[in-house]
Protein backbone atom coordinates (compact mmCIF):
# COMPACT_ATOMS: atom_id res chain seq x y z
CA UNK A 1 0.00 0.00 0.00
CA UNK A 2 1.03 3.48 -0.36
CA UNK A 3 1.67 4.50 3.33
CA UNK A 4 5.57 5.52 2.12
CA UNK A 5 4.23 7.86 -0.77
CA UNK A 6 3.32 11.27 -1.01
CA UNK A 7 0.45 12.50 1.42
CA UNK A 8 -2.79 12.49 0.06
CA UNK A 9 -3.79 15.77 -0.57
CA UNK A 10 -7.09 16.88 0.14
CA UNK A 11 -8.74 20.17 -0.90
CA UNK A 12 -11.33 21.45 1.67
CA UNK A 13 -13.95 24.54 0.24
CA UNK A 14 -14.65 26.82 3.33
CA UNK A 15 -17.01 29.45 4.04
CA UNK A 16 -18.75 31.33 6.62
CA UNK A 17 -21.96 30.83 8.54
CA UNK A 18 -24.84 32.98 6.69
CA UNK A 19 -26.66 33.48 9.84
CA UNK A 20 -23.58 34.07 12.18
CA UNK A 21 -21.30 35.76 9.63
CA UNK A 22 -17.30 35.44 9.85
CA UNK A 23 -15.26 34.29 11.30
CA UNK A 24 -18.04 31.15 11.86
CA UNK A 25 -17.74 28.66 9.46
CA UNK A 26 -20.95 27.61 8.09
CA UNK A 27 -22.59 24.32 9.39
CA UNK A 28 -22.17 22.62 6.29
CA UNK A 29 -18.49 23.30 5.86
CA UNK A 30 -17.99 22.03 9.67
CA UNK A 31 -19.98 18.97 9.20
CA UNK A 32 -17.77 18.06 6.11
CA UNK A 33 -14.53 19.09 7.75
CA UNK A 34 -15.41 16.82 10.98
CA UNK A 35 -16.59 13.77 8.25
CA UNK A 36 -13.36 14.20 6.92
CA UNK A 37 -10.89 13.66 10.15
CA UNK A 38 -13.02 11.21 11.63
CA UNK A 39 -13.67 9.32 8.50
CA UNK A 40 -10.52 9.23 6.08
CA UNK A 41 -7.67 11.08 8.19
CA UNK A 42 -8.57 9.28 11.29
CA UNK A 43 -5.37 8.37 13.24
CA UNK A 44 -3.12 8.79 9.98
CA UNK A 45 -2.34 12.42 10.27
CA UNK A 46 0.38 12.31 8.48
CA UNK A 47 -1.13 10.69 5.14
CA UNK A 48 -2.82 13.35 4.63
CA UNK A 49 -2.21 17.29 3.69
CA UNK A 50 -5.38 19.60 4.16
CA UNK A 51 -5.55 22.32 1.49
CA UNK A 52 -8.11 24.99 2.92
CA UNK A 53 -9.98 27.23 0.18
CA UNK A 54 -11.80 30.14 0.90
CA UNK A 55 -13.88 31.93 -1.45
CA UNK A 56 -14.82 35.57 -1.03
CA UNK A 57 -17.96 36.85 -3.08
CA UNK A 58 -17.35 40.62 -4.39
CA UNK A 59 -20.40 41.92 -1.84
CA UNK A 60 -22.22 44.30 -4.19
CA UNK A 61 -25.42 45.10 -2.22
CA UNK A 62 -24.73 43.80 1.67
CA UNK A 63 -23.15 46.55 3.38
CA UNK A 64 -22.97 46.07 6.51
CA UNK A 65 -21.55 49.73 7.63
CA UNK A 66 -24.53 51.46 5.44
CA UNK A 67 -23.61 54.63 6.88
CA UNK A 68 -20.20 54.68 6.67
CA UNK A 69 -18.68 57.32 3.93
CA UNK A 70 -16.39 56.42 1.38
CA UNK A 71 -15.06 59.27 0.11
CA UNK A 72 -11.24 58.29 -0.88
CA UNK A 73 -9.50 55.32 -2.21
CA UNK A 74 -8.17 54.54 1.49
CA UNK A 75 -11.55 53.80 2.57
CA UNK A 76 -11.79 51.15 -0.26
CA UNK A 77 -8.46 50.31 0.77
CA UNK A 78 -9.46 49.57 4.44
CA UNK A 79 -12.57 47.96 3.22
CA UNK A 80 -10.60 45.13 1.04
CA UNK A 81 -8.49 44.73 3.71
CA UNK A 82 -11.34 43.96 6.44
CA UNK A 83 -12.88 41.76 4.21
CA UNK A 84 -9.04 40.17 3.99
CA UNK A 85 -9.20 39.72 7.54
CA UNK A 86 -12.76 37.97 8.14
CA UNK A 87 -11.46 35.71 5.68
CA UNK A 88 -8.21 35.04 7.34
CA UNK A 89 -9.80 34.81 10.92
CA UNK A 90 -12.12 31.89 9.40
CA UNK A 91 -9.38 29.88 7.85
CA UNK A 92 -7.83 30.26 11.53
CA UNK A 93 -10.06 28.38 12.81
CA UNK A 94 -9.49 25.12 10.53
CA UNK A 95 -5.51 25.75 10.37
CA UNK A 96 -5.49 25.98 14.65
CA UNK A 97 -7.40 22.65 14.34
CA UNK A 98 -5.17 21.27 11.98
CA UNK A 99 -2.16 22.48 14.03
CA UNK A 100 -3.51 20.12 17.06
CA UNK A 101 -4.08 17.11 15.38
CA UNK A 102 -0.62 17.92 13.44
CA UNK A 103 -2.18 17.27 10.24
CA UNK A 104 0.13 19.43 7.75
CA UNK A 105 -2.05 21.79 5.93
CA UNK A 106 -2.03 25.48 3.80
CA UNK A 107 -5.01 27.75 3.40
CA UNK A 108 -5.76 30.57 0.86
CA UNK A 109 -8.40 33.39 0.03
CA UNK A 110 -9.53 33.78 -3.48
CA UNK A 111 -12.20 35.95 -4.48
CA UNK A 112 -15.07 35.65 -7.44
CA UNK A 113 -17.78 32.79 -7.56
CA UNK A 114 -17.25 30.03 -5.72
CA UNK A 115 -17.79 27.54 -7.64
CA UNK A 116 -15.79 29.03 -10.77
CA UNK A 117 -13.33 28.97 -8.34
CA UNK A 118 -12.85 26.13 -6.34
CA UNK A 119 -12.78 24.16 -9.60
CA UNK A 120 -10.24 26.82 -11.41
CA UNK A 121 -7.95 26.37 -8.18
CA UNK A 122 -8.61 22.28 -8.02
CA UNK A 123 -7.43 22.39 -12.17
CA UNK A 124 -4.01 24.75 -10.48
CA UNK A 125 -3.43 23.11 -7.38
CA UNK A 126 -4.32 19.38 -8.68
CA UNK A 127 -5.75 17.76 -5.29
CA UNK A 128 -6.49 14.10 -4.58
CA UNK A 129 -9.69 15.23 -3.34
CA UNK A 130 -12.17 17.85 -3.15
CA UNK A 131 -14.31 17.77 0.27
CA UNK A 132 -17.37 20.63 -0.15
CA UNK A 133 -20.08 20.67 2.09
CA UNK A 134 -23.81 20.79 1.46
CA UNK A 135 -26.79 22.00 2.64
CA UNK A 136 -28.84 19.31 1.34
CA UNK A 137 -31.32 20.87 -0.50
CA UNK A 138 -34.57 19.57 -2.12
CA UNK A 139 -35.04 20.41 -5.37
CA UNK A 140 -36.93 23.33 -5.12
CA UNK A 141 -34.83 25.45 -2.86
CA UNK A 142 -31.80 24.28 -4.98
CA UNK A 143 -33.54 26.01 -8.12
CA UNK A 144 -33.37 29.26 -6.27
CA UNK A 145 -29.61 29.12 -4.51
CA UNK A 146 -27.81 27.30 -7.11
CA UNK A 147 -25.85 24.80 -5.49
CA UNK A 148 -21.71 24.91 -5.49
CA UNK A 149 -21.61 21.24 -4.64
CA UNK A 150 -23.36 19.51 -7.46
CA UNK A 151 -21.31 21.85 -9.76
CA UNK A 152 -18.02 20.97 -8.41
CA UNK A 153 -19.12 17.55 -8.71
CA UNK A 154 -19.80 17.66 -12.39
CA UNK A 155 -16.97 19.54 -13.26
CA UNK A 156 -14.02 19.69 -10.80
CA UNK A 157 -10.99 17.63 -12.94
CA UNK A 158 -10.87 15.41 -9.47
CA UNK A 159 -12.79 12.91 -7.38
CA UNK A 160 -15.24 14.82 -5.66
CA UNK A 161 -16.88 13.62 -1.89
CA UNK A 162 -19.94 16.24 -0.90
CA UNK A 163 -20.83 15.91 2.58
CA UNK A 164 -24.47 17.03 3.82
CA UNK A 165 -24.89 18.47 7.15
CA UNK A 166 -27.00 16.45 9.16
CA UNK A 167 -30.89 16.84 9.53
CA UNK A 168 -30.87 17.38 13.39
CA UNK A 169 -27.88 20.60 12.32
CA UNK A 170 -29.81 22.21 9.66
CA UNK A 171 -31.34 26.26 10.56
CA UNK A 172 -34.98 26.73 10.30
CA UNK A 173 -34.58 28.15 6.82
CA UNK A 174 -32.29 25.15 5.22
CA UNK A 175 -31.10 28.36 2.86
CA UNK A 176 -29.30 29.25 6.00
CA UNK A 177 -26.26 27.61 6.55
CA UNK B 1 -9.14 12.30 15.95
CA UNK B 2 -11.23 8.93 16.02
CA UNK B 3 -7.96 6.88 15.71
CA UNK B 4 -9.37 4.19 18.20
CA UNK B 5 -13.22 4.56 17.16
CA UNK B 6 -15.21 1.99 14.90
CA UNK B 7 -13.28 1.60 11.64
CA UNK B 8 -14.54 3.69 8.94
CA UNK B 9 -16.46 1.39 6.26
CA UNK B 10 -16.46 1.78 2.87
CA UNK B 11 -19.19 0.11 0.14
CA UNK B 12 -17.40 -0.39 -3.17
CA UNK B 13 -19.42 -1.07 -6.50
CA UNK B 14 -17.81 -3.78 -8.51
CA UNK B 15 -18.81 -5.02 -11.83
CA UNK B 16 -16.76 -7.22 -14.32
CA UNK B 17 -15.55 -6.14 -17.76
CA UNK B 18 -17.98 -5.50 -20.83
CA UNK B 19 -15.13 -6.40 -22.97
CA UNK B 20 -13.18 -9.36 -20.68
CA UNK B 21 -16.34 -10.50 -18.86
CA UNK B 22 -16.22 -12.67 -15.89
CA UNK B 23 -14.29 -13.00 -13.38
CA UNK B 24 -12.59 -9.85 -14.71
CA UNK B 25 -13.45 -6.51 -12.90
CA UNK B 26 -14.48 -3.68 -15.25
CA UNK B 27 -11.79 -0.96 -15.73
CA UNK B 28 -13.22 1.85 -13.89
CA UNK B 29 -14.00 -0.55 -10.34
CA UNK B 30 -10.24 -1.26 -10.52
CA UNK B 31 -9.33 2.36 -10.99
CA UNK B 32 -11.96 2.62 -8.35
CA UNK B 33 -10.47 0.11 -5.90
CA UNK B 34 -7.15 1.11 -6.56
CA UNK B 35 -7.22 5.22 -6.10
CA UNK B 36 -9.22 4.23 -2.78
CA UNK B 37 -6.20 1.95 -1.47
CA UNK B 38 -3.91 4.47 -2.06
CA UNK B 39 -5.68 7.70 -1.34
CA UNK B 40 -7.69 6.96 1.81
CA UNK B 41 -6.78 3.57 3.08
CA UNK B 42 -2.92 4.12 2.48
CA UNK B 43 -0.85 2.41 5.48
CA UNK B 44 -4.37 2.17 7.84
CA UNK B 45 -5.70 -0.96 7.23
CA UNK B 46 -7.23 -1.08 10.39
CA UNK B 47 -9.10 1.77 10.26
CA UNK B 48 -11.22 0.66 7.12
CA UNK B 49 -13.51 -1.87 6.47
CA UNK B 50 -14.12 -2.57 2.94
CA UNK B 51 -17.60 -3.75 1.67
CA UNK B 52 -17.68 -5.17 -1.83
CA UNK B 53 -21.59 -5.48 -3.15
CA UNK B 54 -21.69 -6.83 -7.12
CA UNK B 55 -25.00 -6.30 -8.49
CA UNK B 56 -25.70 -9.05 -11.35
CA UNK B 57 -28.00 -7.87 -14.24
CA UNK B 58 -30.45 -10.49 -14.90
CA UNK B 59 -29.52 -11.80 -18.39
CA UNK B 60 -32.58 -11.31 -20.53
CA UNK B 61 -31.03 -11.83 -23.97
CA UNK B 62 -27.42 -12.14 -24.02
CA UNK B 63 -27.21 -16.12 -23.79
CA UNK B 64 -23.59 -17.46 -24.24
CA UNK B 65 -24.82 -20.70 -25.27
CA UNK B 66 -27.28 -20.42 -27.65
CA UNK B 67 -27.11 -23.89 -28.68
CA UNK B 68 -28.18 -25.53 -24.83
CA UNK B 69 -31.49 -26.88 -24.27
CA UNK B 70 -33.35 -25.84 -21.12
CA UNK B 71 -35.30 -28.10 -20.94
CA UNK B 72 -35.85 -28.91 -16.73
CA UNK B 73 -36.11 -26.84 -13.78
CA UNK B 74 -32.94 -28.44 -13.45
CA UNK B 75 -31.22 -26.91 -16.11
CA UNK B 76 -32.40 -23.38 -15.02
CA UNK B 77 -30.97 -24.25 -11.24
CA UNK B 78 -27.74 -24.75 -13.34
CA UNK B 79 -27.50 -21.54 -15.17
CA UNK B 80 -28.44 -19.86 -11.92
CA UNK B 81 -25.22 -21.16 -10.36
CA UNK B 82 -23.07 -20.89 -13.23
CA UNK B 83 -24.17 -17.16 -12.63
CA UNK B 84 -23.56 -16.66 -8.76
CA UNK B 85 -20.15 -18.55 -9.21
CA UNK B 86 -19.10 -15.89 -12.17
CA UNK B 87 -19.36 -13.05 -9.88
CA UNK B 88 -18.15 -14.86 -6.85
CA UNK B 89 -14.79 -14.88 -8.92
CA UNK B 90 -15.34 -11.71 -9.54
CA UNK B 91 -15.11 -10.94 -5.31
CA UNK B 92 -12.57 -12.84 -4.77
CA UNK B 93 -10.32 -10.79 -6.65
CA UNK B 94 -10.92 -8.07 -4.50
CA UNK B 95 -11.53 -10.11 -1.33
CA UNK B 96 -7.80 -11.72 -2.21
CA UNK B 97 -6.64 -8.08 -2.27
CA UNK B 98 -7.79 -6.87 0.73
CA UNK B 99 -6.70 -10.19 2.63
CA UNK B 100 -2.43 -9.56 1.57
CA UNK B 101 -2.54 -6.06 2.74
CA UNK B 102 -4.59 -7.47 6.05
CA UNK B 103 -7.88 -5.08 5.36
CA UNK B 104 -10.78 -6.34 6.83
CA UNK B 105 -13.64 -6.76 4.00
CA UNK B 106 -16.89 -8.57 3.18
CA UNK B 107 -18.33 -8.92 0.00
CA UNK B 108 -21.69 -10.21 -1.56
CA UNK B 109 -23.71 -10.25 -5.01
CA UNK B 110 -27.40 -9.25 -5.36
CA UNK B 111 -29.99 -9.15 -8.22
CA UNK B 112 -31.46 -6.59 -10.18
CA UNK B 113 -30.85 -3.34 -11.44
CA UNK B 114 -27.23 -1.94 -10.13
CA UNK B 115 -28.40 2.33 -9.34
CA UNK B 116 -31.01 1.12 -7.50
CA UNK B 117 -29.89 -2.08 -5.79
CA UNK B 118 -26.65 -0.18 -4.66
CA UNK B 119 -28.83 2.49 -3.16
CA UNK B 120 -31.00 0.47 -1.32
CA UNK B 121 -27.79 -1.19 -0.33
CA UNK B 122 -26.93 1.63 1.15
CA UNK B 123 -29.85 2.28 3.16
CA UNK B 124 -29.69 -1.50 4.53
CA UNK B 125 -25.61 -1.61 5.63
CA UNK B 126 -25.57 2.28 6.82
CA UNK B 127 -21.59 2.62 5.22
CA UNK B 128 -20.03 5.94 5.73
CA UNK B 129 -19.18 6.15 2.23
CA UNK B 130 -19.51 4.49 -1.16
CA UNK B 131 -17.22 4.39 -3.84
CA UNK B 132 -17.58 3.75 -6.95
CA UNK B 133 -16.02 3.85 -10.62
CA UNK B 134 -16.62 5.62 -13.65
CA UNK B 135 -16.38 5.42 -17.11
CA UNK B 136 -16.26 9.45 -17.25
CA UNK B 137 -18.54 9.44 -20.59
CA UNK B 138 -19.67 12.51 -22.53
CA UNK B 139 -23.29 13.35 -21.84
CA UNK B 140 -23.97 12.20 -25.52
CA UNK B 141 -22.76 9.09 -24.49
CA UNK B 142 -24.31 9.14 -21.18
CA UNK B 143 -27.98 9.55 -22.89
CA UNK B 144 -28.08 6.52 -24.04
CA UNK B 145 -26.23 4.09 -21.28
CA UNK B 146 -27.09 6.00 -17.99
CA UNK B 147 -24.75 5.91 -15.40
CA UNK B 148 -24.74 4.39 -12.25
CA UNK B 149 -22.39 6.92 -10.71
CA UNK B 150 -24.38 10.00 -11.34
CA UNK B 151 -27.82 8.51 -9.66
CA UNK B 152 -25.89 7.02 -7.03
CA UNK B 153 -24.08 10.52 -6.25
CA UNK B 154 -28.10 11.78 -5.92
CA UNK B 155 -29.67 9.00 -4.04
CA UNK B 156 -27.54 7.31 -1.49
CA UNK B 157 -27.84 7.98 2.00
CA UNK B 158 -24.30 8.53 2.42
CA UNK B 159 -21.50 10.37 1.01
CA UNK B 160 -20.25 8.84 -2.54
CA UNK B 161 -17.33 9.43 -4.73
CA UNK B 162 -17.00 8.68 -7.96
CA UNK B 163 -13.49 7.61 -9.25
CA UNK B 164 -13.57 8.24 -13.20
CA UNK B 165 -10.92 5.69 -14.88
CA UNK B 166 -7.79 7.19 -16.60
CA UNK B 167 -7.93 8.64 -19.65
CA UNK B 168 -5.27 5.85 -21.11
CA UNK B 169 -7.13 3.01 -20.38
CA UNK B 170 -10.26 3.86 -21.73
CA UNK B 171 -10.91 1.19 -24.50
CA UNK B 172 -11.67 2.14 -28.04
CA UNK B 173 -15.10 2.35 -27.59
CA UNK B 174 -15.78 4.42 -24.51
CA UNK B 175 -18.84 2.83 -23.71
CA UNK B 176 -16.60 -0.29 -22.81
CA UNK B 177 -15.27 -0.51 -19.62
Amino acid sequence: MAGSSEPTRVMVAVNESSIKGYPHPSISCRAAFDWMLSKLVRSNAAGFHLLFLHVQVPDEDGFDDMDSIYASPPDFQRMKQRDKIRGLHLLEHFVNQCHQLEIKCEAWIKQGDPKEVICSEVKRVQPDLLVVGSRGLGPFQRVFVGTVSEFCVKHADCPVITIKRKTDEAPQDPVDD
